[in-house]
């Protein structure tokens, strides 16, 4: 036994995870550095993406359909786009057994749990959450196991989720680096489209319009992208079967927020058009201070610049 | 001598920098890396600003008075914000020697050449210029030398910029680790817009909206910043004067691009709205292609997450 072996027992005998992206697979990796579960196995609808996972090592046994992952499993994990969580439980609810946990890492909460809940068995749990974790990168091969080190993940149990199987859900995501904390399907999905949604769907329109220009060429765009937008395109990278789902999904809260976005840039815009000096300088003065609130919170690194540039040690 | 002492000879005996921030700062660390210059002067308006330089050793002297510095430079750089180029050119046109050459680092280049330009003595070369690099920290305690190493440097000659003088300071920024370019300076303006205007116009708002939100506190946005939001502030924590006379001077530019982005920004918003998966989907792919372009065009990293996330050795 070496000092890096962890001391707890399993949290779960057989975990079964559906879908074998970013999220899966850093689970598997993240579960295995725990010592959290005697059992992963795995199953993904593309044929390629099970052949990946068998060959890289994701998952203690990759099963060619869902129903046989699922057998016997003590947490079953949904992790699909949100537009497919209900097929995927509706194809996998006859094999789940009593007492198991249904979970999910969708991103959005209010339409996964009107979508899943419907088709959880009696004596069976469902504990939706959401790991606020990811990166631009998708995919089996994409994952690692310290992706949740110090990231949050939600929890949204819905109405008679058994306190003792949040508890475990919880115990899960901690053992896995998360901290975790408990929500209303509505907050959350509300937070997200400030904190995530909005911010993606802007970061894809900004993206999207440097392409459109044909004055200003493309490779001049890239050339020149270290200037700022750059940032916007690491953001407009992220998967985008995933990202469909959640704006179609997270419908009115996302367009809440991006009312509240416009009607903002219009008066930025209107203030450059008439000089008002005064209006952009308190503006940009009031956002630097939430910058300081980011970096004290532990959520990213004072480092400039992310930290990409690298000092010479001298 | 070490392995580590430049062989060339000084590309000027004497450079005056105007203004100690962020690009001032790195510029004198990056001249003493590359021993580019025999003598560099510094001068900043604030008492405050010019004591701190003294105590960290900022700039080989620094003076009380622009006019001060500038005595007998052979290159004089303005690296204050847009809007102060100006009163600043003004201020120093008595001092400059015969032969000496003017340029400055401004985000925009058209403004500044009708700001500056008139100020420049019969005799004196002006070759406006402007490093694309720059982090979300302000002030002479946040440069360091590597801070234009593979960054580009756009220089704007205008007419009659002696060919001599602009290959002088080409060298000088070569020497300081970035690649040049030489630039028109109305494109120069829109390509500046497209690459980095619009984009910290566009994250200052969301940042903004965010802030204003009641219903979602401060602290959760905060608390939750990691799905997205962050990158934004990151942007959004940027000198909020210079950004001010960065829009108040490109304005034509910028109100362009936004009007686009604005256009684009309501298409999604009604594929949203209409439930349009495949519009949606298909500007998210596309999207995606443009970051590779920037990673393989080596002006990011490839690292998930810029690399904030530091997996383990194991």
């Amino acid at each position: 036994m070496t000092t890096d072996t962890p001391v707890q027992a399993p949290i779960y005998n057989r975990v079964a995870l559906i879908g074998l992206g970013l999220i899966a697979s850093s689970m598997y990796w993240a579960i295995k550095r725990g010592g959290l579960a005697n059992e992963v196995t795995g199953y993904a609808r593309s044929t390629e993406t099970r052949e990946t996972a068998r060959e890289i090592g994701l998952c203690d046994r990759v099963c060619d359909t869902a129903i046989e992952a699922c057998e016997d499993a003590d947490l079953v994990v949904l992790c699909v786009p949100v537009g497919a969580m209900e097929s995927v439980a509706r194809e996998i609810a006859p094999a789940l057994k009593k007492g198991a946990t249904v979970t999910d890492v969708g991103s959005v909460k209010k339409s996964v749990i009107e979508a899943v809940g419907p088709h959880i068995p009696d004596g069976v749990h469902f504990v939706p959450g959401h790991p606020l974790a990811g990166t631009e990168h998708s995919g089996p091969r994409s994952g690692f196991a310290e992706l949740f080190d110090n990231r949050w993940c939600l929890l949204v149990p819905v109405e008679g989720s058994d306190p003792a199987e949040v508890a475990r859900l919880r115990a899960l995501w901690e053992g896995m680096g998360s901290n975790v904390e408990e929500m209303e399907a509505d907050h959350h999905d509300l937070v997200l489209a400030v904190t995530s949604h909005a911010p993606h769907l802007i970061a894809y329109t900004m993206v999207g319009v440097a392409d459109d220009l044909r004055r200003v060429t493309d490779s001049e765009v890239i050339k020149y992208s270290a200037a700022g937008f750059r940032d916007f395109t690491r953001i407009a990278a992220s998967d985008p079967t995933m990202w469909r789902d959640v704006f179609l999904t997270n419908k009115e809260a996302t367009l809440e927020i991006l009312g509240r976005f416009t009607e903002e840039l219009f008066a930025l815009q209107r203030a450059i058009r008439t000089g008002d000096g005064e209006h952009l300088q308190d503006y940009f003065t009031r956002t630097r201070a939430i910058r300081r609130g980011i970096i004290e919170a532990g959520q990213d690194t004072d480092a400039p610049d992310f930290g990409r540039i690298k000092k010479d040690a001298t």
